[in-house]
C-alpha cells in the first residue's frame, strides 16, 4: 500500500458549545496544520500516487476557502461544533468531492483512501480516515 | 475512522538485560515523548472522540508515576526488560485500564481503539496499538 | 552566555488592522507555539540559568491569561494590532515584570536577558529579545 | 501490534519523466529524510521487535549505497521515475530482502511488516507498507 | 530587537569540488528547508517587523528561480562551490537586493538585519547573517 | 556572519542535587539532542565553515564517550550538578579542546565561536555559546 502526504495549514475563529469544553466554549482559534494523505495499492504509469502538484492545489483550495473566518458564522458548519476531529473529516469529505468530480485527473481514480490530520498544536491533533 | 492524540513526556534511568542491548546493558536512561491515541469508528454527540483534557490529564497522571525514576527499581518492572517497545504496551495497558474504570467519562465508552508511540530520540521510536 | 528554552503554547482569536493584514482583517485566530529563552552570563550555585518549574509555571501563567480569549476585547489591546511580534513581546514584558518581582526566586536576579519566539505556523514565527 | 521506526536520510539527484512533473522533470535533487517502520504482533524474548541497532545498520547500508548519486545514471533504475513514493518501495524491498537473508538476526523471523516512510521536504512525503 | 521568519524549501542538484567533500563530490542533489529572518529593533505603525505575505513572496521568488535545477549548471555559479552555507548567504544577500529595490514595501526600509537558514537534513544545517 | 550546525544525541542516567530540582533529585535520565554550531565570519576557500563530517565524527565522539552512562558515576563530573546548561558547556569545552588540537583540520582555525544547544524534551532545552 502506497500513500503521498501533502502539508497545508488554515488559522481560524471559533467557539465550541458544550461542558467538555471548558474555557474553549469562548470565542477564540485555532492555526491547523493540515497533512492530506492519498492512499492506493499500486502505483500509476508515471510512478506516483497522484499528481502532487495538483493535490496540494486542492488542499490549498479547501484550506484557503476556511481560512481567516471566524467559523461560527459559516452557514455550512451553522448549530456544528467544529472540533478538530470535526474539520479533519470536512476536509476530508471536501477533498473526496473534488477527486470524484475529477479535479486531481484521471490517474486519480486509483485513488483508494483518504486521511487528513489536523495539528491544533505541539502537543494535540486529530486524524480522520474513509475510503474514496 | 477518527482518532486523536495528546502528546506528554516522562525522563527515566533504567538498564537493559541481553547481548543485543550492548552498551545500553548499562545503567543510562531516556526521554520519551509519549503520544498517545485514542480512536474510535464515529464521534460522539459533541462532535469529538474523547474529552481531550480528560484524556491528557490521564495520561499525565500514568506518565507521572513514572517520571524521575529508575525503572529498574520499580517492583512492577521485576526481571522485565524495561524497552522502548515494551514500555508503550505498558501505558497503554494501564490507559485502557484508566479507560475501563471510566476515567475518561461516559463518551469514553465509543472508543475502539488505542495506540501508543514513545519517541526516544529524534531518529527512533516505537509504537504499541490495541483494541479497547 | 547560558540560555534556557521552556515551551508552551496559546490559542486566541483575534482580527489585525491595517491593508498590509489582507484576509487576516477578518476574524480569525491562531495557535502560537510560545518558546520563553532566559539568558545569564553564568550558571548559579544549582549549576542551573533559571528554575525551569518555576519558569514554565509563569510562562503558563501568561500564556494561560491570553488562552481562549478573543483578543479584540482585551481591554489591555484596545487599539491594539494583536500581531505575532507584538504578542511575543507583550509576553516578554510580562514575563520581565513577574521576573522583577522576584516570581522565578532570588536566582533569577542573575538573568540579563529573555527572549520570546511565537510560532504562528510551520512556516512562520516572530522573535522579540530584551534585556532584563 | 508493536512497531519500531529508525530514521535516516539521503541526497541524491534525478529528473523525472512525464507531463505531470512540470520542472521536476528537470535534473534536480533531493534530501529525503527515511523512516523505516517494523512491525510485529508480540515482542521477542528481549522484549523487542527488533535489534535496533541492526536495523540502522542495514538502513544504512542500503541508504547509504545511493547516496550521493545521480538516481538517473543507476542502472538498477534504467528507465523508472525514482519518484518518492517508488524510492519508498524500492529502499523496503531492499530491506525486506536482507531481513529474509538474516541480517536483522534470528529475531527478525518473527517480523509480519515493514514500512518506509519518505520525507521530501516540510511538507510533502510518501509512504509504502508491505508485509514480510 | 524583533524578527520574523517565514520558511519555504528547494530542491536543487550540485557537486561539490574539494577533497573535503568526499562523496558529495558526485552530482547528487538535495532539498533546502529556507528560514528568511527579517530584524529590526521597533515595529512599523502596522505592529510589524515586515509585510509578511510579500516577505514570502520574495523570498519564494527567489528560492523558485533556483529550484528544480542542477547549480553546475547556473553560470551566476560557475566555478563556485555551491555549499550550503554559501547558498545560504547568496539568498540573503539576493533578498537583501529585493529590499533595497523596495519589493518589501516603504516599511522594510525600517529592517536592520537579515539571516537566511538552510536546512540540507534533520541533522545539519547553516545559516548566514548580514547587515541590511 | 556564517555558522553550521550538527545534530547528534545522548542518553544517560543522572541525578541532580538541590531543592530546586523537586523529583529530578532522584536518579532518573534523559536524552539529549545536541546541536553543535560552529561559527566564523568568513568561509575558507572551499566555502565552508568547518568540514562537517570531521565536525560530526567529532561530536559524535564526544558525546559517545557520555552516551550509555550514569553520569553520577563519572569522575569528571564528582560533586557537580550536571543538568542540561551545564551539560551543554561541557560538551562545547570538550569540542573547543579538539578544535585547539586540530581535529577539525586547519582551516577550523578559522572559527571565532561555538554554541552546543542541548533538547532535553519537546518543551525544554538549554544553550551555551562561547568564543574559540
Amino acid at each position: 500500500m502506497f500513500s503521498v502526504t501533502v502539508r497545508d495549514h488554515l488559522m481560524i475563529a471559533h467557539s465550541l458549545d458544550g461542558e467538555v469544553f471548558g474555557p474553549a466554549r469562548r470565542l477564540h482559534g485555532a492555526t491547523y496544520l493540515v497533512d492530506a494523505t492519498f492512499r492506493r495499492p499500486d502505483l500509476d504509469d508515471d510512478n506516483i500516487v497522484v499528481d502532487m502538484d495538483l493535490a496540494a492545489r486542492e488542499v490549498r483550495g479547501i484550506v484557503g476557502a476556511l481560512s481567516y473566518q471566524n467559523l461560527d458564522d459559516d452557514p455550512d458548519f451553522a448549530g456544528i461544533n467544529t472540533t478538530t476531529e470535526f474539520l479533519a473529516k470536512a476536509i476530508a469529505d471536501r477533498l473526496a468531492a473534488r477527486i470524484h468530480a475529477g479535479a486531481l485527473g484521471p490517474g486519480a481514480h486509483g485513488l483508494t483512501g483518504l486521511s487528513v490530520q489536523l495539528h491544533e498544536s505541539h502537543i494535540a491533533w486529530a486524524d480522520y480516515h474513509r475510503a474514496l
